[in-house]
């Protein structure tokens, strides 16, 4: 931390600033400028909270020098971190593909989906049983039935399943049949439900927040990180901006960013991303050639009669079209979609 | 709603969208012009999905006449929402001033800030013990024993509560202390937390999420609605904009807004809309200028020592003084600070 | 500016920065803590550039100690800049009130309007005649017939002129007419005009960007301020957000933070700032109340007929009374409206 | 047009929207629901202004039917603009390369810079002149100097030279120099900028405003074509967000949309769009594989001397190495890079 004193700050006001930091058992370093002083903080000591000194008398800023998360950052852990979903790596050469529908809807709905994502060359099925809908009167998923069609499809394809868990208190019923608990952009600070997750040893993939800067993501990564659980993809699927023709707005520079920041797998969601199924394509083919370890696309046989997000639902045979146009691009950038 | 058919929309693509909305009940109202075809629906049937009829072969875009939210909505109940909490009305004539420290910290530190607040004219005391906080290193409130001293400030001064909850399983032990349930604005999306302070009798302090809509933020008090709470007030606390200088930029545009839209009380957050203390004021008056019902506003009796949001804390001096400007312009627009 | 090393940083990295810093003419004050290396730049030089020191070898990221604008700057000048104009100070204890169309469309629309707003208690005329449309097929103003109409206008009513300037060859025309030279929040960044209008001896009135950040719209006040004119008002008109059910974002944080850091004048414009007529009123009084020295409000005697912003347009009638309201509260924090 | 009315609205507030129509020389299309009136605008008539229509008594709102640009919308030309810059076809198969520093620093700088571009396979020779800064004090290019070196960089290596143009006085000259007038982000509703640049016959790259939507940036698109100008580029360069990161967001969908939505090629700026170098080819790639027609790429020889833009700015030899990554995705995609 530096601390960045204000122009007209008077001597008591940095002693007293010293002294904060030296009770909190951290060494001092004072550089005397012209206009203005800094403090440097050294050593280690026990926490010091930035917003107890910027409170301070004559402070007018402080600068951290160390990023907030830990575990989630390469720093601490160099390599990349990868691990096993079904007979794929993830985090490895091979890109994972997920596909499936927004919701289940049916056993029907769910077994005829698993078995054409399958075909075109998914690998791991996803599909919602508990969704969450901005209204109170929309389609909320059929909840454990659901579950136990996903678990059908599983049996039938031996896709492994990737399914959104929203309160603490599913945690344990949802782990009984997903092989990957998903936690949606909406829960991204949901303290409660990170923990519960961090405290399963399912792998989870993470959804960014609509609105969260990288560094909360990987903030509330290392909340999961940090309960034990360190098998976590993070999932880009776009922000919100001012743009009204897309639903969201990809940001494609949080694949090399969080590569470089973290150690963990980077999946993209390029249905979310755009919203429309026509620029779905487009976008998927980007977050290969950016680098995504992964994506995950929606897929419905019927997008017209999808309970929700059928306007960004590709229909299998365009999927299928679209996993060989990502393995050509994946192959140019030395990676593999098996 | 309405349908805009593509200028290069089929015959058989009119037909299966008018199908479609027949099927489910309605009438379709037709409007032929030279570039394109639009479809109204008129009167009664089930629940017709935009995303599948934006999804049919044809149509280019749909546009909702009526809003999402309906027991949130002025149009529903056209008179001001009030109820009592205390000694004060909320949503009247009266504005209700909020305010204390932004975490408990300790005992000594919730009664002295309380009694202080009180002598400078609050009318509830606020003080969090369950704390959201980005950082699972920060600290996470005192808990059970935080309610306690809450409790025990009550008894002393005899201002009601308000204090956080944060996850489902928590809103039983929260009632049993607090007298206004807080939803924060991380969990503004956590419908399984929504479902249950609805199902609760306590009023409910809901928080905008930081980049909600105020569309989705008046969906998210219909969640609650739609659980029999009705006693709901809004509070604005400022968004994630680009803007560097302040945390958050207050959208104090939300305040006649949302008294156009809904009928229900809206509350003003100067603290976290600026957060920096020496904006708080302007914040504040402009909120009682624009015709908020309240406000909420972080007081401690030494923010250089605050465990949390020391930054944006007033200290009770400033905060008394306040409340005297507070109380002239509420009187310029004829409303009344007790 | 603070130069903070990477982790992985060498000794000949560090070794380089020192090295340019101090051919740049500074002194260097060097703080090495037990991960990461800090350069601080101390003492008078050579401006140095941000971005070639981030792209040095082992380099993190700079932090700017000072602040980049200096002219504009409250350190630079503490107290208030105050000018007449027409028989008001602006920047004094009295606030000032601009008004009239968005844009002047006949001789008869304009002197009506003056004439009723002057009665309803404004001190300066408003009203475009050189137009920013975003279709090139919409009105663009009524061009010098417009000025003309506007001369007219102040001489009828001895109401000072504002209006826009779009050009720098502009310039000269729009000086012979107006009183004040509007710059649009299109050309915030229009550097050629900047420095016309820094070269004229015309007070300005310089509205924020849609989407600047302080920082940037104080630099383009620096950029006036540089060629020689320091009689600048900045408007604050709203910034581009997410939320939809308004125009823009009114930024009210802008008006204290504004004062913190500039001595300039900072005048709120709610009529853009909200985007629709009904809300006006609540933003404008707000902006009174959070110690706006001026506000420019849109009035059009029949705004169902305006050729542009109709939306936001008062009547004359509704303006009448806000002037009332705004007084009010104007008392109640201390200023005034003559 | 669509015309939403109140649910409260009034007869005769339905009738003077109909007369008002009518009297414009369209059709009305009445549709009466049980809730509220929904009027259409139906054939052709004078233009109908929205916002007069939403200040009517007794309107909701209004929806636009129809785009507002024409010219540069697929509808009016379905087939892709195509045409020659030097040796290349834009808009074609082919993906056409623009490489150079931000700014022309001398001689010698730019001299070296293009013939290492070109040797890595750049097509076009990019450098700025004039330089639009936001600090009145930082280097602001070298002007008609670097126009002339700029020209000797073309004599020696073939390169045709793409150099921005800020404002209307200059164009001539800087038409004197260039192949490829660019409009900056900040120009991007420069008004009297578009109308110059649209009598030139130069070809324009027309970079996206750092906030602007898709559809005004289409719209300032349509300024040019309607003065005469079709040979237009459009340049995806980033957007504002809240994001820290990353100096811009990278709008990636805004490729398929512009596709969709438009005949003009649209160019991808990986450097401004990330802002970081270590992120530039990640962007770069990703851009390729979403449909790009071509990108523009910052590079000097010694980034950290660069005077503006270093920190973004590739060295030749990895500009090299992207080059050949680049080719390879296009070959993915079906798209050459010669």
């Amino acid at each position: 931390m530096i601390v960045i004193m204000k122009a007209q700050a008077q001597m008591r006001d940095i002693s007293a600033v010293i002294s904060r930091i030296e009770d909190a058992g951290y060494k001092v370093h004072l550089s005397e400028g012209d206009e203005r002083t800094i403090v440097g903080v050294i050593g280690d000591g026990r926490p010091l909270d930035r917003d107890q000194l910027e409170r301070m008398p004559g402070v007018e800023r402080c600068v951290p020098v160390l990023k907030p998360f830990k575990l989630a950052s390469r720093d601490f852990k160099p390599n990349d971190t990868t691990f096993p979903i079904g007979n794929h790596m993830v985090g490895n050469k091979e890109i994972v593909l997920m596909a499936g529908p927004c919701s289940v809807e049916s056993r029907s709905q769910i077994l005829e989906t698993a078995h054409a994502v399958k075909e075109a060359g998914a690998h791991i099925l996803r599909g919602g049983a508990f969704k969450p809908r901005s209204s109170p009167y929309a389609f909320q998923g059929l909840g454990e039935e659901g579950l136990k069609y996903l678990a059908e499809a599983r049996e039938q394809t031996g896709l492994p399943i990737v399914t959104e868990v929203m309160e603490p208190a599913m945690v344990p019923l949802v782990c009984e049949y997903a092989d990957i608990l998903q936690i949606g952009a909406r829960n991204i600070q949901n303290y409660a439900l990170l923990h519960a997750v961090g405290e399963s040893q399912h792998p989870v993939l993470l959804k960014r927040g609509m609105s969260s800067l990288m560094e909360e993501w990987l903030m509330s990564a290392e909340y999961i990180l940090s309960h034990g659980n360190t098998r976590i993809m993070l999932c880009e699927r776009g922000i919100r901006t001012f743009e009204k023709y897309t639903r969201n707005t990809f940001d494609i520079n949080a694949i090399p960013v969080i590569k470089q920041l973290s150690h963990l797998p980077i999946i993209a969601d390029p249905s979310h991303a755009t919203g429309k199924w026509e620029y779905v394509a487009a976008a998927a083919k980007a977050s290969v050639a950016a680098g995504a370890d992964g994506l995950i696309i929606e897929v419905h046989p019927r997008p017209e009669e999808a309970l929700s997000d059928g306007v960004q639902s590709l229909k299998p045979k365009r999927f299928a079209q679209l996993v060989v146009e990502m393995k050509a691009i994946a192959e140019a950038v030395n990676r593999k979609i098996s």
